[in-house]
């Protein structure tokens, strides 16, 4: 029934999933009694393409609290989440063999989604404070002078899967001068912005951009539900009634106007807003379940930087490790993770790291799966001494 | 909040929208209720990617009853939606340049949700029996001719939107032959195969038709609620399972697992069956009361043939009418439809037709809107008279 199957034994935090256990079941099943009463059969009507007002608004509003600035309402449409926004997005603005830009590593079914569709994917290089200003110019310029468009960067600029990073003020101011000098535009995945454990995170590329150079999406999964598959876009006004007005949205009434109706009245009763405080401080301490774990027993073997939110840390190690190597190990010591092959475009890349994923277990349970990682990085660094040796 | 807007005074009979009285607002809550409580935090995280076994066992019962076969269970997959189903259908089984067909008059946002894809739409003619044997060798023959592939037809057989009509068992059996013959696939529409008032529909073409030639879209927007945003496709095994492994169903978790789960609580407890039975009897009451006002004022100046089924009748003009004259009689009336022109490809078309919903108002606004209709039919039949003295 549900996309995560429990192996019994196994601690696997490969699933960027929310816990279960924070998971809002008796104030939704409230909350959509009670919309249905507010609304209702307006509520199961076809909805309005760009998606219900009420919800609109708490974007805007929230927005004002959470971003560099709020966006207008005929700035924002919602979506099936932040899939299904890109998705539609590169069905209706792509032009087939037109060239898409990721910064590398970078979410591993963004690449899948936009690669069900006729565009080629290329690879720009990013460090600890993201996209890389050499190897973003480089790739336009290749691109164009090859003869091909080159329009759109997907980039993850706030607490990034799978790297945990939240690129600076600076950078970012840096990097929409840059886009805009190149004419390049941006599809900015914006999916983490509510799962802060530390400070705010800076204004998004959207919110410091002039309009119509970013499309951000949004996303309600990571603080609500995923099963509601409720997301928004803010773009300028001519994207989002580009959005609104395809035949997708003109024909379904909206992608996803029930859900987006519970949440509407869950958002505007105010009780989402205290769900996310509990969020963080929840999530915040799983962080810190699974870091301060790791931290005495990794030293040489691998290096992190603390995540200041999201749902993700990443091990770096000092060289690249095979991937079927990682696996093995990670299989006899009863752990899951992802290694950094598959957050790169094309096989055959060599990770020289591992994404965790600390949302979705206790901090028990985190404990001891970072006992267990370190037993991974044990076996495959003794393994390559021996190799080495032999 | 609605995509329906009412204009005080007027009777739009163009919407092919559910009577917002027969959409089952406390069954909703209740099933939502229900669900949460049985799924718990289950049907609010990732859900499978080809949507819950729940509803999907229920797909399959419920067409074992309802068409000439059931599908397994790994040949469904639960989507947003027909029109969704059709969107991402189009995204990952088309080739750019690609000819689809079309066999018009046909629905209209279909056709936009197909032409927000880098494809090229073709019309196939099509009679009160559905698709023209001949028109659409000729097609088809075009195209390859021409160095074209030519791999789908678009098309509806069951309650035909716009036209009403239900092609007969012997046109679908000779139509599957003649698929086979082509190797040409359908994407089959199916979505009014439930809101049958007179006698069951013919099996469906998918039912008709050996594995991997049909595709059918299947729909709980009319039965149940346009805003849960969930139908299912019913394919070949391997057509499911490319669905189900793209990009977007993968990173969603499914495309509509809360409102999937809500769905499989109402049809599993056996009341969603109930409802379908009120439906069926409501809507041919609705049918009825606006035919039977048609029928004896219309004789010379249109034709209809009554549907067995669906949300449609479709008048037919013993000669074409300009569409700015018919809107201008529809204003001045203070009735709406659409013309037939709508669900042609490409402009420029005269319509010798209107769709007339006859699913959202009450019968005695039906009667009322008979009338009206019948003074458009008056008015642009003696201002033809009247162009033709002068």
């Amino acid at each position: 029934m549900t996309q995560f199957v429990d192996a019994p034994g196994v601690i696997d935090l490969s699933w960027g999933h929310p816990d279960p256990a924070l998971l809002p079941v008796g104030e939704l099943a409230e909350a959509t009694a009670s919309a249905l009463t507010r609304y209702g059969p307006q509520m199961l009507a076809y909805g309005a393409p760009a998606g219900p007002p009420d919800l609109i608004e708490y974007v805007c509003e929230r927005l004002a609290e959470t971003d560099g600035r709020a966006p207008r309402a005929d700035e924002v449409v919602i979506t099936a989440g932040v899939s299904q926004g890109l998705d539609v997005l590169a069905t209706l603005l792509l032009t087939p063999g037109e060239q898409v830009l990721v910064d590398v590593p970078t979410y591993h079914l963004a690449l899948r989604i936009l690669a069900d569709h006729p565009v080629e994917l290329k690879a720009v290089a990013s460090d600890h404070d993201g996209v890389l200003p050499d190897s973003l110019c480089a790739a336009v310029s290749r691109g164009r002078s090859g003869g091909q468009t080159v329009r759109f960067l997907y980039t993850i600029p706030t607490f990034h899967n799978p790297t945990g990073r939240a690129i600076s003020l600076e950078r970012r101011r840096a990097l929409v001068e840059m886009l805009i000098d190149l004419d390049l535009r941006v599809w900015e995945d914006d999916t983490y912005r509510e799962l802060a454990y530390d400070a705010p995170p800076p204004a998004s590329l959207w919110a410091l951009a002039p309009a119509g150079l970013v499309t951000r999406l949004g996303s309600f999964s990571k603080v609500v539900s995923p099963a509601l598959r409720v997301g928004f876009v803010t773009a300028d006004q001519a994207t989002a009634a580009r959005l609104a007005a395809s035949g997708l949205f003109d024909s379904g009434g909206g992608i996803a106007h029930f859900s987006a109706c519970v949440l509407a009245e869950y958002a505007l009763s105010g009780r989402l807003a205290d769900h996310i405080d509990g969020l963080r401080a929840a999530y915040a301490r799983k962080r810190q379940a699974l870091l301060t774990a790791l931290a005495p027993k990794t030293d040489e073997r691998a290096h992190w930087t603390t995540p200041g939110g999201g749902y993700f840390a990443w091990l770096r190690f000092p060289e690249p490790i095979a991937d079927d190597k990682l696996a093995a190990a990670a299989r006899r010591h009863r752990v899951g993770f992802l290694p950094e092959s598959r957050f790169h475009l094309g096989d055959g890349f060599a990770s020289s790291a591992i994404r965790l994923s600390f949302s979705m277990y206790e901090q028990s349970e985190l404990t001891e799966a970072a006992r267990r990682v370190v037993g991974v990085l044990d076996e495959v660094h003794s393994s390559r001494r021996g190799s080495a040796i032999a």
